[in-house]
């Protein structure tokens, strides 16, 4: 089989990816130019590819993203119709993303962030303690992501209300919810919301004026997703009205984050350098090889993307 | 039942437990003066009281304390022999101290404190992601406190061994071991040490040049229990040389933590004003409710504490 790897790497990048790709997948040809065998290619892995990379390759089969969200693949509207493409679920990342609205959570529910101010300012002062089952946790997108990191919340006592954009498969110790009228009632209840929603036209820009000005005063945002779901300057108004208590930001409009970007110094905001989960290179090829595998026997593809929903 | 109750709280403090537990437990008389009843007096319910204050109650059968740690209290000579001890057992001062070893171990583990440092540096910079399968973390003292952390962090992935003065109890998806030679065979096999020890004589400065020699380069501690199981210099001695990463404090030798301490402003060292665990006022009123029930019938005694032990 004659696999393409293209995307947005570097060098050094590509070269790691391909190494732990060839060690999963030792008995394909690989190829990073396509140049070399574009009649030859049948599936392409990528990240992020430049767009139009994909464009006249006869014999592709299968798009498989190493990436989870496919926000920008999608948007390439050269992309081949009709070739199935197939985001990347790797069990890993999911932990890390969950490991992340954890700590993030616990941050914000005991005042962590607080003290770390107060420790920078040599000020000893006990806060309020609450009990995790009085903090409403909401956690919008309830995909391998986000489900997983709502059941982690569950188990450390939270309530925690799972909100997807369609129907939300029912999960023990977990309310869920979808419909927009739903997400009204849910807003107003929440002490933390965490943003775990695939990007398309549809959620794109949702964490903004409205949606804070719904949520409880004083409450906190959590953003795993994308940078395009917010709409900075409303955040920036929330928390300079006091409508929110604290952001915790993990990606932005403009990566890395320009120097001198209010975000950077803002007291409200902690930030993180799109980290909150990175692809676990070896999970990540084991899941290439479990979908290259089922190609090969005609079986079923694993997460593949609706294009219609985008995602 | 005539109670007193009295410990080193102030004014205000001290009126907050009252009307809680008066709430829990309406029928009894309530002294927070021992003069005007000290003959019948049957139990002492406390909060560290001052050294003597339980001298001279000819009618005393229990003394309870509000508090999780006894060390202060059974350091006190003049104590009653012969009346029983009881230590407060709290199920959600137990799940806040869960929460604080897990933010902790989650802060360390995925650089969290790194990131940030490097948010107020204005840096971008993406740190090496590690499983959290991969993080060894040791729990000392497998106690209500120690078995509850270990928990919740195995619940995350992590590889926990919890540690006990005495053999140690099974625990599903935990390792765990008592003995000296088990805790040197721990120490180099940890990325994260997490101290919840009762203080004991045994204990007292356990966490000094010695232990952090055996551990592996570069890992971190959290002391989670007392101030005085913490050797001070030996710390900073260990951060400096590279031998530890970070560490993370809740309690110390003095506290308020005086100003102008080099922990304030070490840039290896979170701190916490005494905060990880709080005890939850209405819970631990429930838990004393519980034990004065059993007293009045005559039924074994929750959580009392071994003199010989020390808790």
């Amino acid at each position: 089989m004659h696999i393409l790897l293209c995307g947005s790497f570097d060098a050094c990048e590509r070269d790691q990816w391909l190494r732990v790709l060839q060690a999963q997948i030792p008995d394909a040809h690989w190829h990073l130019d396509r140049a070399e065998a574009a009649e030859r290619i049948e599936v392409a892995v990528v990240a992020n590819p430049p767009p139009g990379s994909l464009r006249g390759l006869p014999g592709l089969r299968l798009i498989q993203s190493l990436w989870a969200g496919v926000d920008r693949l999608m948007a390439d509207d050269s992309l081949p119709a009709g070739v199935p493409v197939a985001r990347m679920v790797d069990p890993y990342m999911s932990a890390a993303m969950a490991e992340t609205a954890v700590w993030a959570s616990l941050s914000l529910h005991r005042g962590f962030f607080a003290y770390q101010r107060q420790q920078r300012e040599g000020l000893w002062r006990q806060l309020e303690q609450r009990r995790a089952c009085d903090v409403r946790i909401g956690v919008l997108g309830m995909g391998q992501l986000g489900r997983r990191a709502a059941r982690q919340l569950a188990a450390l006592g939270y309530r925690v209300t799972g909100w997807s954009q369609r129907t939300a498969a029912a999960e023990p110790g977990i309310d869920t919810c979808s419909t927009d009228q739903a997400l009204q009632e849910l807003l107003p209840q929440c002490d933390i919301l965490i943003n775990l929603l695939p990007l398309t036209p549809a959620t794109r820009g949702l964490l903004n004026r409205q949606l804070f000005a719904a949520m409880r005063r004083g409450a906190s945002l959590v953003n795993l997703a994308r940078g395009a779901h917010l709409i900075e300057q409303d955040l920036l108004q929330a928390l300079d009205d006091g409508q929110l208590g604290h952001a915790v930001l993990d990606a932005f409009a403009e990566e890395p984050l320009p120097a001198g970007h209010p975000f950077w110094q803002h007291p409200q905001i902690t930030l993180l350098p799109h980290v909150a989960a990175l692809t676990d290179m070896r999970s990540a090829a084991e899941a290439v090889a479990a979908n290259l595998q089922a190609l090969a026997r005609g079986e079923p593809l694993s997460y593949l993307v609706d294009r219609q929903r985008g995602y």
